[in-house]
């Protein structure tokens, strides 16, 4: 124990790198309530103000069609669709409070909703970075190593729906290479894009076939989760609502996302924000309702704002985490599961790209967040996934999972015999209550460097970033393709080729 | 407002850095509670048992007469001091729950306890750094550099005891000097350096020569914040005891604050090591009200863990944030101000140095904290103060100052009519509720950089740790030192003259 005087051991090499075992995590701990509950049902009053009296547009005309005959007042020549706030608030009853989602490794199956959380890889974003080749328009091959640490570290439940734009493909059809390369390197859950009726439709029946299941037992078993932005204010798209009629048809969870920017996409009061956001993702859920009632739905909330110099949008900022910590208010209001982000604005793995991410993470996490979307590998608000972020990232949320565990009191961890037998102005070292315990009794970092100046200046003062440069590179040598039944590979591989012949045309 | 297209204007060079005023940080939102109140009774009643059945190691033979006189069962043999609970709580309760700490500019006093948050900045390590000079031994001038930031940082409240260790200058009086500059420098509040008779008394007499206060009436308005170690476990040694009842003689404040690392100075398991905590700072609160009644004292919650490896102090894991929270429970149940730290055990000012930083911050301050000590500039585990840290904490405090102002939800935030219209599907830059608040409705940072990559990469590709690096060389080059009454200083000076000799007798 005390070998404070011991060289320090090398970074192992070639010997896999240490992390925390997969894991559900639990968070007991009484979520964060900065608002008061007056203002928490104002808020609430105001968005059923607002589908009330403006409304949301609704710009497919199926999903009109479906909200009307939910009871909703619908103008077709205008694409408004106004709700009542007592069917409104009926709908919304409907969606489940907690749901499962299903891997092809039932191991790694993960809840949505209850006390459990659960952590996504970054998704979305047109490039890609890292140290060695800086940042680029990132290749398929570059994807699917990204794909591959994905599954190699454990706190991520969820990969995020492809890392990077791979733009070497071609649009019509990358989807398919996606969901495949998702289905044959992963054996964790992945995210369907639902972009329009194909590319979800596809991620159905790709995600069927991967897991043998009828397009109906997927349904009692879901496998997709897809993000359903709103295009605020006030307005569902086409894509959009294709892809939540059909996700939510085959019974997959939809998480409704206004992407709420206050001072542009939305007021520039919080207040006003959330209320708007908050009427977005009633109106979402309704229409999921209405699609399927009892089909699962996520609050996803992500609320931010501009950067007042120039307009762009600003993560990680204070104003996001208060509105992070307002929304699980909202999501608890109606017992429906939280999607939040982990954010920063900076461009580079440094500190400002750290201190907005733990800003929102922290934020997230204390307010109640059942589902952290974007959690590892965020880079310049969203623009860009890094190899190197997916690492700082992997170590805050192993850390984070570590602050969930309560502390254990009880008359051994109280150790009064432990103390007894120190003795004052002794030492822990060499007690048998820290003999036993020692080995398991903290966290052990995956990327953090413990020691003092002079040893990590004699082992080449390497940074974060750069560890974790070499922590990437490790973990792709270590990887290891997790099995698939080559017949369903084979179903997955015609399935592929079929719809790349008919997109094509 | 949607300036996307601009070109951003470049750092502004000579005419200030952009922060937020000076101001008192009210935190009303409920702290997290991470203990269930069984859990925290049975911390509470396993230190309480600690007192009674092994007690204290006092090394100072008055302290421990105070404390016989107070009822405590001293063995003067062994040098052990025994507590019967409830004398002991009869002791607890006379000190204050708040105090105002005095500075010589009044419109720097800050309150501690109640809803009132502080911030202080990093005390008392070993060496300095910055990324032109690298580590170092600093020099009396670089200290006062490191002070004269300090005072330009209207987030810190108060100065940490100087910002590390100036060995060319002799170690019998060099307090002296320290104190001197503090004053000239600084006209916001300082800590004193406790450690012995002598320089506790001569930091009572300077803040008294300083604010043209007798010692008398210093003790009405204290304007000294002492910290006092305790030799963890279970040991008050002889220098922190001095300091103790000359600081809470004069009615000073003092912070019992045990360095309970788990695993080396106490048990390897939280629950314990938060006993044996709890029991060292009552044990000290205890001395502080024999001293002085009603004097007041802060709890003072540093309890971290070991590195497994190495047997190291680590700092800003998983299990210091749990015991910050915990400990915010602790001293609530007291009614005694909570003092908590922001740390970690990097060696550069890097992603690890933020995240480690950040969970230590967002901990303490969640946790109900009221003071955070070592808030800017820490870094290496508190063996050397940065110069960039300071300025990358300091962003990371006036984030945190700007989340704990509380979302307003009148009718004009909740912004219906805003919303209406900017119309679905519009946006939020033309719209009057947008324009008339815009250029103050969100925080604007000091130091991160919010623009996207090209931009960035135009300007030079500069990251925060540069950036810092070129605030904190604009901050000094603005500094102006505050004025101090001629007389004053002139008193000050043959205080420190005639000391100097008498001490280096």
């Amino acid at each position: 124990m005390a070998r404070r005087g011991k060289k320090p051991g090398k970074q192992r090499q070639g010997r896999g790198i240490r992390q925390l075992p997969w894991q559900d995590i639990v968070n007991i701990y009484p979520p964060m309530e900065i608002l008061s509950s007056d203002q928490l049902e104002s808020i609430h009053e105001a968005s059923l103000t607002l589908l009330e009296n403006i409304g949301m547009c609704v710009m497919h005309e199926g999903a009109r069609v479906l909200l009307a005959g939910a009871g909703a007042e619908v103008n077709h020549a205008t694409a408004m669709v106004r709700f009542d706030r007592h069917m409104l608030m009926e709908k919304v009853a409907l969606a489940p409070s907690q749901v499962t989602l299903h891997a092809r490794n039932p191991a790694k199956n993960f809840k949505l909703g209850g006390n459990h959380l659960s952590f996504a890889s970054v998704g979305g974003p047109a490039y890609c970075t890292d140290m060695d080749r800086g940042r680029r328009r990132g290749s398929f091959a570059e994807c699917c190593d990204y794909l591959r640490l994905v599954q190699s570290l454990d706190i991520i439940h969820h990969e995020g729906g492809g890392p990077f734009e791979t733009i070497e493909l071609p649009a019509e059809t990358r989807h398919l290479d996606l969901y495949h390369a998702q289905v044959r390197l992963l054996d964790k859950n992945w995210q369907a894009n639902a972009l329009g009726r194909e590319r979800s439709r596809d991620a159905i029946r790709m995600a069927g076939i991967s897991m043998g299941m009828s397009t109906d037992e997927l349904a009692q078993k879901p496998a997709l989760l897809a993000i359903i932005n709103t295009n605020s204010p006030l307005q569902l798209d086409r894509p959009m609502a294709e892809g939540l009629i059909e996700m939510s048809g085959a019974g997959q969870v939809v998480c409704i996302t206004p992407f709420t920017l206050a001072g542009a996409m939305a007021p520039v009061t919080l207040a006003g924000a959330l209320a708007q956001q908050n009427a977005e993702v009633l109106a979402g859920i309704a229409l999921a309702q209405a699609v399927r009632p009892g089909s699962p739905v996520m609050y996803g909330a992500f609320t931010s704002n501009v950067d007042m110099r120039t307009g762009s949008p600003a993560f990680g900022t204070p104003e996001y985490s208060k509105a992070a910590q307002a929304s699980g208010q909202l999501a608890r209001r109606y017992g429906i599961p939280l999607r939040s982000s982990s954010v920063t604005s900076a461009n580079v793995v440094d500190a400002q790209s750290t201190y907005e991410s733990a800003m929102s993470l922290w934020a997230a996490i204390t307010g109640g967040a059942h589902f952290i979307m974007h959690a590892a590998g965020w880079l310049e608000g969203g623009l860009t996934a890094s190899f190197e972020k997916l690492i700082v990232d992997a170590e805050m949320l192993q850390m984070m999972s570590e602050y969930l565990k309560p502390i254990v009191v009880t008359d051994e961890t109280l150790a009064l015999d432990a103390i007894a037998e120190a003795g004052a102005g002794g030492h822990f070292f060499g007690v048998e209550h820290t003999l036993s315990r020692y080995q398991t009794a903290f966290y052990q970092p995956m990327l953090a460097y413990q020691q003092n100046f002079e040893n990590w200046q004699e082992a080449g003062s390497v940074d974060t970033q750069r560890r974790a440069n070499r922590i990437w590179k490790q973990l792709l040598k270590d990887y290891q393709q997790p099995p698939l039944d080559p017949a369903i590979d084979e179903e997955l591989s015609a399935y592929v080729a079929r719809r790349k012949r008919e997109l094509q045309v």
